[in-house]
């Protein structure tokens, strides 16, 4: 009998406990948001992919549904949710009450992608009203589920906390990390580039409305260790500096695919003529154009041709001659072909090299890390390939790590923060001995997540 | 016109976009599991609460709401998720594949408390399919939305992967945090009390079956700097020594309250006669009973007065002979009222005191903060009665921080894992003087998370 069968897999697995209003999950099935459906198959056409290939079939339905969930915020309103979590206190207390670090994310309403948030609120309730602890969450995410910029996110929150609490004051402290665009004509980042963009930005209402007020202190000394470490000053921060996209020079040409990008804003319930918006069609496809299919493919033949020509690998060396050269976390992105979300994190690379043969530089290493990265992608696959690449320039032993936070465990219906992924490729000695492969894993250093 | 009038609201803080389905959020009104309310109902009478009273009358309702959403996993199939996420990877890849630190909660079948879970899941694929990354999330989901052991929980994850993959093997590691259980007898928990118990269970199945195998080493490898520092085994844990509730001696008499919980396992979709469950209900029931009314109410009267005499406080000390005394981090636990979760974390308490006076014992002010802890409570009620009651006893001023971790936070829809609140109570100087407010505010130290 198959395990998946029917009734030995409910029988074994779920105690035979299944209640009559059975929930599906996962269907991927049907198309509910067709509108946006077809858009991102336009992108996907634009992008030189074919459309039917098993791995992208159903990320149309998937993009979808991920865009609707991450901005549903549009459908909410704070009031319902303060509206009932209003608790009255006898006595009143009129103290600093703090809801701190709470895991946001919002969409970036000039490019398009997911940023993160860690939200602190601090109130003074009045009127002897408190308001359920939660529903700060709640409320955040109501304005967090849109297309945001971070000082309206924290206005937008601050404003309406402010309107359905009534309480003496509502202040909002919101540190942002908005993922940083490779550098990709140079096919090198800047290595000191941590792959995030972090802005910090508070509003302020009722006693809080003025940022000198000693309120602001009292609410800043309860957020101390958290980076928060000087008084945030409301709405002088430099926009144009937040978002990445603003520094793109490049201007896509393909029309239907910014077309099918606005087609996306609407659905969503925006006004792509909003003056926020007008840009962001054009950046989001200079973006997704990174990503291209082959648009680097040219230039790594010629580049490991090269260097394989160079580095005359001699064979005839033995192993027992050879030492273990390791290449550690070189930075890499890549893009999602499930969601169409960026992953990004680093690449560590172990190969045995001869004694007086140089060690192959890091910049080539970086390029075949950069082929394979830009374009749609998953994980398991990058690592195959850029371990295979490898070992065509350096002989069968090779061993490649790759660890990565993906934006799709975030930006969706799981909203993992923390979590991130580790993929292997062994190849040659590091495949068969495991001792070989022990000394490589041990010198990978602590992922860090580098996100607020 | 009022902040709150409905046109005004909704044209400023929702831009004015709202489509068609706008959903309504946290209405706390109709009841949805009659059942479970009645039961919840049965509980705070049994606490000797007045189940009409204001925080208190919507409980039942926001108890069952939570308690269903936290056990949907007995509703859904890990089949439904994995089915339609599999994607085939032409020359397959044969590698081991992780994904790291996934948050889950979870509930103890022997207490019907939440429990916190790092999640890490290994797998080496096979037959050319992988699965997308979000769904180990949502099947270890399915697991641990129930009444859970944790290492029936890494069991039941791992063989669900295993069945519904069909990989070449699955390893589960799950780092589960428990609430410890203060000592309500001595009304001083144990200082070293971190307030969490710790257990790292683990499983395997395919080539991780045999712990021994190398697969495990690189697991293991790509785990370290997480706590995870030797290899676990499977199975060998003393399960006993999990959850606190089994070492309570108190056996409840009331016998509604017991029967109440059981129905409570019933409309979960649980059986309330499974082993593991025979004895949850007494022990849910002994634990809410720490939080019963007034169960201190005696005992703290008499200390405080006798407190009191002994001190001798002496008005006529001139403010600027006093000095700044502080008690930080005196540990605490709660019961929130509005979900009869529990919340505990540390108080902080500064207070002038005159040169020559010894200032009051640690043991007094824990005596006082455990006599507001041990009820339905809110934290800003808490920080409020302790400040007060302190100032009876040392003064006019006073000020009050306290830190905590709420359940209701992780264990219900938002699932705000790293999250935590601070609220604050100034009295005399400390509510006049910023300056002496501030030196206490910068005096207490970084608030741990001590969960996973």
């Amino acid at each position: 009998m198959g395990a998946l069968d029917e009734g030995h897999f409910n029988e074994e697995l779920e105690n035979g406990v299944c209640l009559g209003d059975c929930v599906e999950l996962g269907s991927e099935g049907e198309p509910e948001y067709p509108a946006i459906e077809d858009a991102v198959r336009v992108l996907l056409q634009g992008l030189g992919e074919d459309i039917n290939r098993e791995g992208i079939r159903k990320t149309p339905h998937r993009v979808a549904k991920a865009l609707r969930e991450g901005t549903r915020g549009y459908r909410e309103k704070a009031k319902d949710i303060v509206h009932g979590a209003l608790f009255p206190e006898v006595g009143g207390t009129g103290e600093l009450v703090i809801v701190r670090d709470l895991d946001l994310f919002s969409y970036c309403e000039s490019c398009l992608l997911p940023f993160q948030v860690k939200c602190h609120v601090g109130y003074v309730p009045s009127g002897k009203r408190i308001l359920g602890l939660s529903k700060f969450s709640r409320v955040a995410d109501v304005f967090a589920k849109r297309l945001q910029d971070p000082q309206r996110l924290a206005n937008e929150l601050c404003k309406a906390l402010q309107h359905s609490m009534k309480p003496a004051g509502v202040a909002v402290i919101l540190q942002c990390s908005h993922i940083g665009y490779p550098n990709i004509e140079s096919a090198i980042p800047d290595s000191n580039h941590q792959g995030w963009i972090k802005l910090l930005v508070s509003s302020g209402s009722g006693v809080f409305e003025d940022e000198k007020a000693d309120i602001w202190a009292d609410f800043l000394s309860l957020l101390k260790f958290r980076g928060v470490t000087d008084r945030p000053l409301n709405g002088i921060v430099e926009q144009q500096s937040w978002c990445p996209s603003h520094s793109l020079t490049k201007t896509p040409t393909n029309s239907a695919m910014t077309e099918a990008v606005s087609s996306i804003l609407q659905s969503l319930g925006e006004d792509p003529s909003r003056k926020e918006l007008v840009g962001t069609p054009a950046r989001f496809v200079t973006w997704l154009m990174n990503f291209r299919i082959s648009s680097l493919e040219m230039k790594l033949s010629g580049i490991i041709q090269n260097q394989r020509d160079c580095l005359n690998l001699n064979g005839d060396v033995k192993l027992s001659e050879r030492h273990l050269s390791l290449e550690l976390n070189v930075p890499f992105w890549s893009q999602c072909e499930h969601h169409l979300l960026p992953f990004h994190g680093v690449v560590h690379i172990g190969y045995y090299s001869a004694e007086g043969v140089i060690p192959v530089g890091r910049s080539l290493l970086q390029t075949i890390i950069h082929f394979y990265g830009f374009k749609l992608q998953v994980q398991e696959r990058l690592t195959k390939q850029i371990a295979e690449t490898v070992s065509t320039i350096l002989g069968e032993d090779v061993m490649v790590v790759v660890e990565a936070n993906h934006s799709c465990m975030i930006s969706r219906g799981i909203e993992k923060f923390g979590s991130n992924t580790a993929t292997t490729a062994a190849l040659g000695r590091f495949s068969t001995d495991p001792s070989v492969r022990a000394k490589f894993l041990q010198s990978i250093p602590d992922f860090l997540q580098s996100a607020p």
